[in-house]
């Protein structure tokens, strides 16, 4: 039984390895009336009793979870990505927001349907690269010098959070102006590639420096909240740039 | 490494049966910098593996771990005390209160220096008789018919929320490290122009579409609060796209 304009809550864990975290976080599910749980190459098994114990009523999460190999893929259907990482020290220029913060952007937005929170690797967190598929990241903080929370409480934290910020604020909050919806992850994914390849092709981009320079290019780009309308905007200059190099090289 | 201000918080369990709960709860004591544990009965061994498995480096306050008989007993020393209740159809006339609002109480009393968080059993919560030795009972609400969070999920949402309730002031991003300095006005304008100078020779702007299309850029990095080495690398982008447009001419 769901509550009236809760949002459809997609909850994806990348690379889960403990099946009582896993089951812990199917009850979970249960609890906030989850849309989904996805598994990124889960690294054990679902069904696991330990898992199932610990899942109580949460038990059909398990059973009916998507797995996948790719991130991308998890999140191609979700207009909106809440990352998580539990390292302020990472080395991108991404803010970290708290949860009640980057919910409060998620509510702002309009047609914000569905939202998919990523969880990374109990022991390593969410790949910079991961973490650059989300259009925020937040980080939960914690009062001591120990700030590692076990996954199921970030997870337990983050979906506590978004009832409250749902109730809170509602849907009837500010809308974004019609025509400025926020790129999806895809969407800008996939002018990344293109872009990566026409610098690989003038050689700003070399193979050992590709990932790291994209990536720079991508935070920045996630920093600025880019549009989809703005993406259509870059891809047409990417567009003309392949045609005068070609052109006037044939 | 305590931060200045945060209460001292006492965490107490009535007959936890659980050890990997126990566990749970013990690395959460260690995340938000609790002062200590206290068990009433325990139905199970504090230093049980799964305990200590799931504790790890909260293992301390497993081993230091205050048992006692009372309730009465274990808060005596205790200023306030928040019992929980997964009961909303409890006969008693308590009101029941969310975390933040019973927290809101809690930091507005005055000489309130610590703060026992009281846990019932994972199947029956607590009895009517202890849920009357606190000043006041929270419930954690959730968006389901299944609200029975787990007892470790139930300690983690209300740390946290205690977290964010002293720290009322949420954080907007962390701080900007060494080199992360923002573009200057004439770096980000110089760059605009080159960029536009670039589009017009390959005819992605026109002159009478080249201003709007330019400030749309511009708003974008602006958005972004671009870097003065972003800038650096985006000049170096456009550096290379006019050498690979004018080689291939010649």
């Amino acid at each position: 039984m769901k509550k009236n304009n809760f949002p459809k809550v997609i909850v994806i864990l990348v690379e889960p390895s403990g099946p009582i975290n896993l089951g812990s976080i199917a009850r979970l599910c249960e609890n906030y009336g989850v849309h989904q749980l996805r598994l990124i190459s889960p690294k054990c098994d679902p069904l696991d009793p330990q898992a199932k114990q610990m899942a109580l009523k949460g038990k059909y999460f398990l059973e009916a979870a998507k797995k996948s190999n790719s991130l991308i893929d998890a999140i191609s259907d979700c207009q909106s990505v809440i990352a998580t990482c539990g390292r302020i020290d990472h080395d991108l220029a991404i803010p970290l927001y708290s949860p009640e913060k980057a919910l409060e952007w998620f509510f702002k937005q309009s047609k914000s349907e569905n939202i998919a929170l990523v969880f990374g690797r109990e022991d390593r967190g969410l790949t910079n690269q991961e973490l650059q598929m989300a259009q925020k990241v937040i980080t939960i903080e914690t009062e001591s010098a120990y700030p590692s929370l076990n996954l199921s409480h970030a997870v337990g934290i983050l979906l506590h959070q978004l009832y409250c910020s749902n109730n809170k604020v509602g849907f009837e909050s500010i809308k974004i102006k019609e025509g400025q919806e926020i790129a999806s992850p895809k969407e800008l994914n996939d002018y990344i590639e293109d872009s990566r390849q026409l610098l690989l092709e003038i050689g700003f981009l070399m193979d050992h420096t590709a990932e790291s320079r994209m990536q720079k290019i991508k935070a920045l780009l996630q920093r600025g909240e880019v549009k989809a309308k703005e993406i259509s905007m870059l891809r047409g200059i990417l567009h003309q740039m392949r045609w005068a190099i070609d052109s006037r090289n044939s």
